[in-house]
């Protein structure tokens, strides 16, 4: 067993409701200690990591990614060893990947296979979500026994009926009907399908091809109007449900008042939402740039900031989806409708978050925390092993050097991709050291860790 | 200087975020570390306090009371001693109480011999609000005078015309923009005056005179409308706002609009409101539970419960205004339009929150103490110093017993009143010791601080 | 051609904007004159009638009837003639009734055969609306074509999923597209269907069986959320809706949200949502009231009253569908959940509505008028042809005693059924006679028309 | 007595609810019949009127006029003689102007002035509101007077502080008591004094004293928060109210909002705010364009367009109160807050509505009738004597001739004033003839009329 006792020394705590100076001590995989500086003792410890001037936060959690996925006739461009790699960059220490039910088969067979993929490859820690098509017998059969598995949280859509993706409100029901009976949640991707699929049409007829005719044709209503949808039949049928990825200004409208109401409803937004927005699909590299949701409008991205300061929107993911460059030229041939949609983004959420949000006011350092670490830990049921600093906890943490300056850009990410949405922004900020479970993964901007140190992680969700 | 050492040993922490097994050091007024089970050294410090089966809390935190004050008549029944003592075996080492500006004169004359009241006489520590009847030159160049002495926070009223004290549109507007301007926050106790007064003419002119008529012609509305009032106004002058005592379902939704459209609109309700309805005064005791708001129908009480637990309420205080029992009928002369308002609560609080909310799955704990403590010390300028048990804070520390269980009555409580609103209730949980900077106030349930101990603290709100 | 020339004398003409004293003119089938007492030359004319006393009104329209329509095991009581006589009595001179396209085929065929039912039979004049299943190819192709011959109005489901009737996002999107490209209207039964099998697998599973749980297996939300999702459709795709049956307060709110965005909506409520609540299921003849929507709460009464007057809602019809008593006895079995839907109500609808509205204040004259004749006239184009008595349009009349007093039951209505959900209610008002097209229906109580009077109208949407 | 007997031959009948061809016999001052082309017998009468091509509507009604009225050190263009004048080249056959309360004075004795003033000189029918600055004894004992005298409406404001004229909730509240209860409706000038006068004094500050900065100091919030406090206390003390020139889109949903609910709320817009924008206030005569409410944007302009289209806004009225070019220019000295407010309007509205509503396609000729003489009428108590062309309704007639083509300016019109809003526009329609109570005013667009013909109405509110 692993008693290698550690201190950090002289950084700066941040937790979700606050920043105190403070020293760490570290006992094998966990953390022993929270103290003021000067009250931990130097040589009784093997290891003292100097932290002066850096923040030191609890590692990452990123509940949404998409690593060796299948989707539009290409494949996403992580794995399990690279895209782990990057997200420890990023000061991510534990990633929730998908495992998708065939259409008509079995959950469980496909999970089986997608941790086989996972296991032993990963430089941190990882769990699983799953993805739904359906609501048969055998799914709500597969449920209950997937969550006494550690497995609590399962995804579905409401759109990509020609992809046979799409399920009803029938499903939905009793998709929340069992979940909630088993201590399980709903995760939904909401988008109108109908709407969509109008718009495309007459998009099409009229033309249309280009890139900003994917926002075009799934307007903030195809969204908003999905989103209130599941919130009505949640009313039915009390459940608690997070929305992946909203995007657009009323959709957080519609969540806080149902959460107002006492629904169990949760929701995040991503990186990019925060940070583009549509006129990105008007420049030279449109067609990178598509994503669904797609980006929004400016006010869109500053409603998503206000509703994540107030706190009504609890986490900010990556839905990390890169699409092979040269494959999203192959297979789009100039339309917007044929160009598989995605981001890489595993590395970027961080840095973007602060340069972007802390440094400009728009959020602090505390909830930062919060949407990246402590409630995706609460929400996904990691907590308290994950997402804060407190005595007891497993020692995932970030030294970030909030002072460093640089120019982010495919070159010098280590996401597995020519493209970088953010390409020549200038940052404020800088990941230097990362430990998982009191393991060093990332040392002074160095990797030091090892794929196969990750370890899966047994979820269950905070009653 | 006081640099002595003790262990807070084996208790359970409980901190806005969450819970954890673990031991606190202080050393002299300080929390010094905050360490795992078997960390911390029993040898090397002064004093080891068992906290085995108690939960260790921040001191709470009381930025609503009234002590010592002239109303209708009669005054309140606690002054700065009997009150703070009151106050510590309720668990709360802070208190903020209210200056009144006399009408047309300066509140800094006022303000200075309402401290000179209290010091040298509280168990804890202490500071003060402004409550401000005009916004005329004079108050207007005193605020930003007192907020450079640590007073930042003012009270107004858009009530209380029959006794001068409200306020109209222009004044609202006026301290509006004088507290942003100097770093200071407008609190304001919301009811429309004009639809008060115009239910009580109807009431009395049709004879109707009982206790239940304070509540019927001071109907929900009455506080909504005003509600959204300052509200419109924070649209026009940007400014922090805190609504007093918001007791109606509405007003919730009233703010939590506001907060979502990004004002800086915070509030509190207080313990009667989360735990009483109207129907009390319908009962024998009917007229020592008027105050104002007045008390509601269960439809608000279930309504600010949920507020409190989905975040959008963000502070229970007590409005401690007790009322001496025999003034209450001496004046009110069976009619509830001249009754004086106002309840005894200053000790009751942390109690009735445990058993009415945590026991009954209404907040948890890291909620209550969010509530109570954590949210408080944040808004009123007392943070990092106070609400929290990270290294550095103010050692304000609160053992509690939460298997206690016991009956509440003016005769085991230690309010200087023969009145309690929740006489013979069964409580579950009770303080076991405070600390307030290091040192003992209560231990095991005995007084052992000494007046005069708490000391006046400067506060400045965050940016 | 006919060009008898009559004078309807001294009666007190009601127009959907005013009360007048006045006489009328008649030549042939159509009015010609409206004139102040005194005016037109008796002598001049082949007859006067007396309407001394009377009041005079355009004739009713009713654009929701169920005549010879099989549903759920039986067949509606009423065919056209003995339902047509029925509105006659009822002051009713045109009728609109439904023809279904059969499940994947041609409603054209359908609608052949259901005109032949009508041609020949009815005492009054005729038209109808089809039903549609689907969104197909054919059925995209026939409804221009149907346009052109007078039958611009459609009506679809978003219920009944078990009995094949519902029809999807992207069917109601493709249906409203064609209707509005070619001059119809869409008009749309709302209920949603899985939040209503859900909750009657909750209420079977409980053994609970008896009539009232159709209320509440049906509750107003799954109502509620179904307009909804139409207006949230008909903000992407511009097209006039007519939303059928409303019945609940909630409803009528979200359709006059709709209106006041300028979305072209339209809605109808019927005489027993008026007159009607759930209260009467819990009756021993309970199981005679189930219809679908359910009667609602007093609340949702008061709503549907109020929104009548302010305008919202535009038409109140009857939706009559009488089950033959002995049929709901028989396939019902003691479970509302095979009881067959509806209620017979033709000839009900002036006299509840006289009774309950005008004469309780809750309406005036003429807005019964503009509710039961000029608006349905409007939207559903019959004006100006029909649905006022303004010189130029056709003679139809009812002259309406409002000083008659009577008592309502099955065995002095005129209606197929010996179930009257009125039985022995006091009313306030009575038909005298009714014109069609210039020629006595009923004269003074007695029928004197003939079947096979009456004309199919083609109807053409206003633009 | 006058009994001369006149047809009006071969126009367009135009009411509220519908056109038709038809033809009118007018019998001394009343209408006596409305027939089809035809019927009505020309050798039997004095006078055949050719209406070939013309609409014939019910004369105008013009409840907001401010003649002979001193405002902010000048007083308005129009008196009774020259701005009933230039009305009834507009249309117009009945005016409502205001006698106002001197501060701390008697109404009464106002009232009885200003109808001296205007008797015997006046080309048309005319009545008076009053307006009140006080809820004192005497004002609320000469309410009930007045109203048996035919005065059932009154005025106050939410604004103007400075001036003395505004009122506070409590006055209010005292008259809505009082009008509701002797049968008379409150009408509110509603803009949020504090709100403006906060804006006025910050843009004074930063030296913006352009004409753009009346409209920018006086926001859509200003005017919608006031509003919605009416509303508010209507909702504590039921009452008529009808809002006075709303001009923002919101407004319109707060009103159209409380409707729904039920409250007796109504309101009317003005001409200029349906076809002008604030943008006229940057142009070289910006200065002329400045009224309170300011001219708003476009987006505003549209909804209050729909809103007349929806039937929630009831009422189109002038709010003519024009200043004097020279006095403007005299008394602003270029700074906006110093500059008169008003515009004259008086002839202006028909062909405006007509030209920028009906022939765009916003609202219908119907509707343009509702909204300038029915809806007035009703709404003011001169219903059914006027408002509408039924037998029996005063003969007050307007011809219009909708195919003539001009271009509008002062120069053609007849108000007087030099300055004309809509110089240079190209307006389709003109008023051709003019009959109040069946006598030429206006014949052939020459007047023909006689001031003193004019007579005051007595008005009775309908229950």
């Amino acid at each position: 067993m692993n008693t290698k006792k550690k201190i950090v020394r002289g950084g700066t705590l941040v937790s979700a409701t606050g920043i105190t100076a403070g020293d760490l001590l570290i006992v094998g995989e966990k953390i022993a200690a929270q103290a003021a500086p000067g009250i931990l003792d130097a040589a009784a410890v093997d290891e003292v990591i100097d932290a002066q001037g850096m923040l030191v936060l609890p590692g990452l959690i990123d509940p949404h990614v998409h690593f060796n996925s299948p989707f539009m006739g290409t494949v996403t461009v992580h794995d399990y060893e690279n895209g782990t790699q990057a997200a420890a960059f990023g000061g991510v220490t534990t990633i929730i990947d998908f495992s998708t039910q065939p259409k008509g088969g079995s959950l469980l067979a496909n999970l089986e296979q997608k941790e086989e993929e996972a296991r032993g490859r990963t430089y941190i820690d990882w769990s699983m979500h799953g993805i739904l098509l359906d609501a048969g017998t055998q799914t709500l059969a597969e449920i209950p026994e997937l969550i006494q598995e550690g497995v609590p949280t399962y995804k579905c859509f409401t759109t990509y009926k020609h992809a046979q993706r799409m399920v009803q409100d029938d499903d939905i029901v009793a998709l929340l009907e069992v979940t909630a009976r088993h201590g399980g949640m709903l995760m939904v991707h909401c988008e109108n399908d109908s709407i969509i699929e109008y718009s495309i049409r007459q998009a099409l007829a009229a033309g249309n091809y280009a890139p900003i005719y994917h926002a075009r044709t799934r307007p903030p209503e195809a969204e908003n109007i999905a989103i209130q949808r599941v919130v009505d039949l949640m009313r039915q049928v009390t459940a608690p449900v997070y929305i992946v990825h909203t995007s657009t200004a009323q959709s957080v409208e519609i969540i806080a008042k149902a959460r107002m109401d006492g629904l169990p409803l949760h929701s995040e937004t991503c990186t990019h939402y925060l940070a583009l927005t549509e006129e990105y699909l008007l420049g030279p590299k449109g067609n990178f740039y598509i994503c669904s949701p797609p980006l929004r409008k400016q006010a869109d991205v500053d409603a998503l900031w206000q509703a994540a300061r107030a706190g009504f929107l609890e986490v900010v993911s990556t839905d990390d989806a890169g699409v092979p460059p040269e494959d999203n030229l192959r297979l789009s041939q100039g339309r917007f409708d044929k160009t598989p949609n995605g981001i890489a983004s595993i590395e970027t959420r961080l840095d973007i978050l602060h340069s972007e949000g802390v440094c400009k006011g728009k959020i602090t350092w505390p909830q930062l925390v919060a949407l990246t670490s402590t409630n995706p830990a609460r929400l996904f049921g990691l907590y308290p092993q994950k997402g804060h600093l407190a005595p007891g906890a497993d020692a995932d943490l970030v030294l970030y050097n909030p002072n460093s300056k640089w120019i982010m850009g495919a070159e010098v990410l280590h996401m597995n991709t020519s493209f970088c949405p953010f390409e020549g922004w200038e940052i404020s900020g800088q990941v230097d050291s990362v430990l998982v479970r009191g393991q060093d993964v990332i040392r002074n901007r160095k990797l030091v860790g090892q794929p196969g140190f990750g370890r899966r992680v047994f979820r269950r969700l905070e009653a």
